[in-house]
């Protein structure tokens, strides 16, 4: 129930195909809809011109079924995060149009070409960070942007990302996800001319201590232009930078 | 030395009113000029816009004004940040002209009028945090973006940020700043659908471990849209927040 | 062995229906009663009003059924909290009567109906943060309270915290169950004019650290009336809750 | 601006005594007033019953003033805390009547007999804690509560605590102040049946960490009615007491 | 290989009864024996009065039966500590008279009769503690040592604790066991005379960070002679109670 | 008042030459005296031999020398600990015959010679660490112990602690002074047959982090005969030395 | 693709037995080749003396097998470090004459025999150190070094390590690796006069923090020549040992 | 007193020109000097080729004094650490040649010209971490050590650093300092074959936590050739450089 689908309703009101009460019982459940155990947000796509996303950790089977159920009914391209396999198959179940992205973890219900515009680059210290690198670009994707991914350019071999320079300048947003000591985020702050959003990986071991030390690292960024998500939070830094990139028309 | 400079540079020898020598000699501090103790990087405002900011914690006065008139000669509107009265009267041997903004700690060099575009709200929560929230506004003002300021709407109201909901609409970016449990910068999020920056503050005291408690309260924002910087750095969310507001055109 | 009982035996005493040699092996427990592995505490239904409550973590089998024979030989509605199915199949074993909540992981030992009064109201952020909200809801319920419960009004919508502002305004004690960064609490604070208890989850990842970022966050609070519990202690909220509520009357 | 202030404005519009346009003027402010650097929640005593408390730290004597002013126009009995001698001195210019508690640390501006109810405890394990215990005695007596103070019975002795539970067996709730390791307010949580609040202090070195290990200890509270507070939080350890403490009646 | 051991050894080469090439030969691995993977240290029986002890965690089969047999050519009394039942199984196979005490996952090495001096007083906070408390117990009865044990007397029923006083006095050395706040450590070393060392365990959740919470509170013990060993260590503090109990001839 | 001191009290009044009412007002603050801000415990020293300690931090000046008047009035041999040199010439002002030891910054009270027995060693890895050594050898020496100092054997040079071996064998209990990686307590471990305390210093910088890499170094000693306490606690050391030393007669 | 390989090139090229195009086709993935996933740096064995060395952790057996295709076209005795068993089944069937080190979990592709120089010792304190020493002597030998091992030496029986003095003194380089405390580094660093590396490792329990106490420990080290690697970094110590022994000419 | 001093010694008893009382004189104090408070380790120059190191933090000028005054009898340029000017006076009162580093805060004591051998190169990322790295570049050249500074390349302007490889290429060891997130220490060891030795410095403000973020950043580097000393020590890395530098003959 976005804005155009709220437009529509009006219009339709306005020229009598739709009566009063009909209107009036769609309208209902704008702000939102309550389940008992999820008030889903239906005003959050009028709001922030993206419906709900539902992150599946910590909900069981028949939750995510129930909130899937309801949220298709009025959305398209809903993204369903941290989305294990045996989740996607009960997804599918509730919807079966329903399509799995394994290395990103991410299903999206009802899903709708959309046309992508802008242009984000996505860059990864090293192949480990790749599902987490995934995670942010199918989420941008997902939501309509160009998105060019630039995996394993860490800086042990620093050249390997000077050579990626140019595709680095033509960003308007750049993701850059490095797990360990997440140095990558400084050195392409200090590149380019666009925000960078660091998203720092739980890869590592032992000082890494699941990610603080990348996470601190890309905090400390002396280069002036970046921000940090969470740990793994790789649709977050999607997200964003979806939000970023469509800034530019 | 940003790229009007150079241009302005090539097309004098091309027309022959400078001579080969005189930019070779010019040219050759391009990429950066080494003074010893600093490396300055006049190509930074060709890579990014903006010319080299001047830290000001941990360097001597000596340094600081060396740096200053290195800098000045081929820049306008330098940032020197968390610059105390003492060092700004130094900078102001250096360059008569350099103003000062004392609640944010910042010195500009060498200031001159720039056009101001765009629409960056700064909200901070309480009184405390406008420190924070001046050094993130006078840096985005000095880069050359509009600035709205609303402070002290801290979540135990929530009417009062409420009340200010269609300014918060409106920004291209918002800057949050917050101490204590910094809940502010989720609130904001999941209201706006604007990219919204996080700036914890190290205000509060025992649990809050010198700006922890806010900074992870950001990080773990359940709203989607947000990223967060340092603590206390109000410098690096106004540089994004104008990288942002900047791209839209 | 509560103080109705006490004053029921000390009556037949007087009255000359059971004579004192029974009374004293009666009274003889009443301070504890030593099992070798554990003693139960008799008198604590005297001085707090609540019989012993069986935590079930770090307790083999064995020991929980050897104490919940001994603790349902004198006391009714007695918790066992943080019980697996496998280990309520063991405490049925005990006692046929025994009940289970799954969602909360409690088991009622003996359970007998009480009258409810007052009103708790237990709300929880997210679909994820249920099963600790119901940990608390339980327990109040158990322990004769009246619990309204409002689940999923996490503030990244915050419309729908603001929907149930009157179920909130009537409370006389209100529990927060909230886990990422916990802003819950502040903003049910800031609402509200009853006691706040907050509880932090462990639902979450990266910077969330297991609950820390939700604890730090609830304890830095802005909000004036709100106290916080040990990450995940949904039991600890719902019996502190129960003490307050049952002040008014 | 409390309800009382409120009932009586609406009166005198009723009786013909205020005249629309002077009612709407002070209506007008009822939400909140905006300094600029401050929103004063007006609303708050109507929300809560309590008046907004002027939490010192890290505002400036200017803003300090400019707030009393503001706040003291419509309201009594209002809190500084956090307030050093100097910023007292600053508060005095701006309301002559202002008391100080100087243990405390805590100002009174426009003062007023408040009658005084209930029976609230105030514990502390040491000598050294007194001052956070005073934050929290005075607090909870400024809202209007009677407070017995009882200090400096740590568990080292436990002898000096088990002398006075006469009077921790009336109370209707507990502050309990302590440093160190805070295990007093797990010993008093296992004696008592009313509520427990822990306030953690700073009190300590070494592996205090500032607090921490008191506050950790506090969180793990093996008693069950204990909930906590940040470290050094007296006051808001007082003004939960007080809600508490007014569910009575 | 002890100084009884080692006294008996050189009587016989003075009396002649064993020739000075087997004496040296016996002699030459007396400081340590070189396995490779281990160096077995035969001096320590001579410098500390106990024969090495195996801690079985992160050593391979094979490594701890090599071990085994080797030590016990030497010594008896040989304790395996953290040995689980599999690993108890593979020692059995390198000694067949090993004893195994499940509760404590201490297996027993050549076990033989020693005369038990003394007074150790083990005690623990809670049911769930005992696995910790049971190793201090059986490797402070192995190493020769009387011990009382005192189970299940946490702080939140002070009187269980109150009512073993006398037991506590007559201890020459006090171990506590306890996780979660570890308060008894403060309560017990406030109540006797003799030495007290306090053992953290992991029992808790949440903020107990894995034992952190109780191991900070006993080490700002406000009693004074309390001293701590490492979360879980009941080893050591058996160890060292028996050190101290010895002592006392 | 110790159990020499009563039962003295007992006897003059079996023989009649203190009246019954002269013995009660005696007994009446037996168990601890309230002034207020502090109750004296003066049980302690029947309880555990040894008066009340006055940690002076945290205390004001009438605070301390309250309590000193009333301590001194029972009891002898009074410490006073961290103890500023400011601090100790308020306490000379109560008690003009307090002694001062600078380097350990303890003030004795009402000084009397004890005999001194047995033998404590006090060992400290650097120069820099020996105002804590000396907080732990002052404490033991006026609690009556023979204490001998062995400072700076760090483990950078080996060869100075083998030097002292037959000092440190001929200790019933050794005190480990370090800071920095605190490892000179495992090594003295690994050495002697007698109960080790370790006492971490913050001295360091850096990745110490005020001692706490001395602290967890201590804590996972892999010598079996290490206890631990707080951070810069010689107090604490030396007086459990000083229990466990009185053990041996 | 090491400097000789590349000098051979050019001399074909110089002597014309490889053509231009031939060689341009060779020399165009010098600096790195992009798989996609891994963009293996083929330039690092010019830079470096070493070829890219395979961290198995965190990619999947595709990519391993992906990634072992490409490097061994070109270079020999691969190093691919935290190797499991079963993921060494996949590097064989990409490489038949890939060998294993189990202890070390290391698997060497194309292994050819290097002549081993110089001096390096791996000293570990406990049996349990072992599989990270193992990775680091494992290491070193196949980059071409002479290895000593010298394991179980920790300095709980410190005459254990001063048994093997002299061979620490002829190292060239000494990499010490320990868990718990982690003091051997400090002891090892005070003794000899090469440099150290202290590998500190995830072995101990409890306030061990998984390695946080005895990388502390190291980095503290009050012996000046030791520097640290990461937890458990066996592999890292082991590289840059061979860097230091082979500047020994 | 190193290996040449005691030949020399030794070759004067040989020759008859100095007697035997004279040299154990001379001798007797071979391993170490008591002075009380301090135990001057004389043994270490022959074990270590280096005289004691004076670290001034934490001792008082007289024990700084004593040192000095015994070490400045055998040795010549001995280092004095952490020396502020107002210690430096006190040295130069005991030794009036000493020579002072103010930006490295170093003394030399007894200082004599040495010959500076090899390659070592001290790299700073920015200007204010240029007082460690001077502590490692003075230490490195007072032990006889070419030293090339390269300061203020941080990684935020990458150009300036390959700007300076050809002289990076050249080191047999780099010393490389950063503050901040110290991304710098992983990019110089991606770049180089020698080894690195990283230097995390307390340079940064809120999320760097006194340099923790460098030191986990530097800990975890994705370079391989790559240890790390504590915080701010540029002396233990300028110690540990000429360890190594010393090796290439």
């Amino acid at each position: 129930m976005d804005i155009k689908y709220l437009k529509n309703l009006l219009e339709q009101v306005q020229s009598g195909s739709v009566d009063i009460d009909a209107a009036v019982h769609e309208l209902k459940n704008l702000p939102f809809e309550n389940l008992g155990y999820a008030r889903i947000d239906n005003h959050r796509s009028i709001r922030t011109g993206v419906s709900e996303v539902i992150y599946c950790e910590g909900k069981n089977i028949e939750q995510i079924q129930g909130i899937v159920r309801r949220i298709s009914q009025r959305h398209h391209n809903i993204l369903a995060t941290r989305c294990g396999k045996q989740v996607f198959e009960a997804i599918r179940d509730a919807d079966a149009d329903a399509v799995y992205y394994d290395l990103a973890r991410i299903a999206v219900i009802k899903p709708q070409p959309v046309e992508k515009v802008g242009n984000i680059v996505v860059v990864s210290a090293g192949t480990s960070d790749i599902p987490v690198a995934e995670e942010a670009a199918v989420t941008a994707e997902v939501l309509g942007n160009q998105v060019k991914r630039i995996y394993d350019v860490g800086v042990a071999g620093i050249h390997r990302l000077l050579d990626v320079r140019d595709e680095l300048f033509e960003a308007n947003v750049a993701v850059v996800v490095a797990g360990m000591e997440g140095a990558l985020a400084s050195v392409v702050g200090g590149l380019v001319s666009c925000p960078v959003i660091g998203v720092p990986t739980s890869i590592g071991y032992g000082a890494s201590f699941g990610g603080l030390a990348a996470l601190l690292s890309m905090l400390n960024s002396c280069a002036s232009g970046v921000s940090v998500v969470n740990i793994d939070n790789g649709f977050g830094a999607g997200y964003q930078a979806s939000l970023i990139n469509k800034l530019c028309k």
